[in-house]
């Protein structure tokens, strides 16, 4: 049934991540990544009507596939813990009148994903036996509502990053699933979580979020290590989402001043997605869609090939929103991490 | 360890409500249940520097409330569940800065109260020990938010309801509470949940919030008493809040349509928070403040006199926001249910 481990970590306990998926938009198909994502739209409105209501109809598309992948019926699902970036979540409050099934709201900004993960992690581990876990961004909502209007033309600094339209969307299982019927040879398992305390780095410029959340992922980073007692090299990738190229280089210098370098085996999902030499995102992707997408899309199915076999996912999120930041405050960070392992079948499995 | 019970409820085991507050602003301070609350404050600017501060302060000191009351050390808490109405929750984001603990940021309108309770229940049946929950509101927050700037004297249509000043807090513990030395005979249980579902009524007005979520909490009563196979008068009470005036009219007429008659069982916290008769409120009060609240600083202290031994908490939420409503969207509700018994410690317990 798992238990508490230090400060604020959790063994999790027979928790598997049996499906997920990754929808984006034009310009992350573009992207290094673009073959890998499960589905990509090829224009911003995807929904003729309004920005939001495309972001509604991405973020379902990607629970759609999930679900699908999964090959269970969506009212198996006990809840779905769906987030994002606009104001009271409401894009996955407005999904959710089309998939009727019992709905947390989660918010976290960036991190919501990660956070959604450990929710469903502790909720399995009593409770239900599926869960459904989803966030989404959209480049057109996020921008007008925290931004400018795009037809402002405001100029930007290079530590600005730029909102991914996407999605993804995840099924897990307890320990229902180590009798799944399945074609995977190998198996996914969430093991370890750490919940992030908001840390503050004092810094004001909503153009530079990277760093504004680096501190809390450093210090998300370094308590999990403690918690378990481990070494970055313990992992074959730690994966942060989304600090970008301005914030990496801080979260690389924080961890240098302890005299660890984690360049070998450090990843963000805001560099993935987009080549910054060749497309104009500044200093890369962020939004609760840009690492749901690419873990959906991308890193899950290298784990499933076993090119990485025991990842940490540290999922960044800045948690101000724009009336407090008129008050001259500065940007509160948070970042959740959560460890996913592969798992071989047993022999006996195999044949399954 | 508690278990899944029909369609969408949950046995909760061995969880308590160790300790509560509810602390409020001026007009609720004026209110029936002002003598009740921990404590008030006599005007709205709570921190001279913003709405957004003062409530971030209000907020604050229903947590100091209490934890103080628990009698334990902020530490001791595993994990904070914490939400409020403003944009991207950074009033609670904002607060979690200046209270160091992990904190998980949930999202369900003027239902996020029990959403944040259904959460730690979860949690702390497989993990950790204790958990936090709070929410508040404000109405100078609220209302340049949501509507206008009260300088512009916006006319009001009599379904409006009040955004309550108030917060409350909860500090909820496992079995460890079985042995705890407290001087309380009466102890508060948590003892079954139900998660909603989005419901749609198909209300597009929002100054008729009350009656576009009492279709949810309709639905999440009838789920409650099926999936328990249970009847309204099971219960001492059932609370709902904030339907307020128009909203809980409709309620009871829904379930007229089933021949139950709830009118003796029903109370509305955003009744019980002003006298809509001399306070200028119009269909009463409303806001994830305003059952925080009245739970916290009202309810709670009922309980432990026995005068209600089994209540049934059913928080509602309108799950808009200005932008999607500005697009002729309807408004989604959500109602999340929690129901809390008092158990009276064995003889044996008597000397603590």
């Amino acid at each position: 049934m798992g238990k508490k481990i230090g400060i604020s970590s959790y063994i999790i306990d027979n928790i598997y991540i049996i499906s997920s998926s990754g929808v984006v938009g034009p310009k992350e198909k573009d992207g290094p990544l673009g073959k890998y994502f499960d589905y990509s739209y090829d224009k911003l409105l995807v929904n003729s009507k309004s920005f939001e209501k495309s972001e509604i109809e991405l973020h379902k598309k990607a629970i759609d596939i999930a679900i699908n992948k999964a090959n269970i019926n969506i009212d198996k699902i006990d809840i779905g813990y769906c987030g994002d970036l606009t104001n009271q979540i409401a894009v996955s409050s407005y999904m959710m009148r089309n998939i009727s099934i019992p709905y947390i709201g989660i918010f976290a900004a960036c991190s919501t994903l990660t956070l959604g993960l450990i929710n469903a992690a502790f909720f399995l581990s009593s409770f239900g036996n599926y869960a459904l876990v989803s966030t989404s961004s959209h480049n057109c909502t996020a921008e007008r509502q925290f931004r400018y209007p795009n037809e402002y033309g405001a100029q930007r600094a290079n530590t600005f990053t730029t909102t991914v339209t996407g999605a993804g969307a995840f099924v897990l299982a307890n320990e229902i699933y180590d009798n799944y019927l399945n074609n995977n040879k190998v198996k996914l398992k969430i093991t370890k979580v750490t919940v992030g305390k908001v840390v503050d780095g004092g810094i004001n410029d909503s153009q530079d979020m990277g760093r504004a959340m680096a501190p809390a992922c450093y210090h998300t980073i370094k308590t999990h290590l403690a918690d378990f007692n481990m070494n970055v090299d313990d992992y074959d990738k730690i994966i942060t989402g989304d600090l970008s190229f301005y914030g990496s280089k801080l979260l690389i210098d924080l961890f240098m001043l302890d005299n660890i370098d984690i360049r070998n085996v450090h990843e963000d999902t805001g560099m993935l997605i987009y080549d910054r030499n060749k497309q104009t995102v500044l200093s890369g992707g962020s939004g609760p869609g840009c690492i749901a997408a690419v873990l959906g899309g991308y890193i899950i199915k290298k784990m499933l090939n076993l090119e990485y076999n025991k990842i940490l996912l540290c999922a960044t999120g800045a948690l101000m929103n724009t009336t407090i930041l008129s008050q001259k405050e500065t940007i509160p960070g948070i970042c959740h991490a959560v460890t996913i392992e592969t798992v071989q079948n047993k022999i006996g499995d195999e044949e399954n």
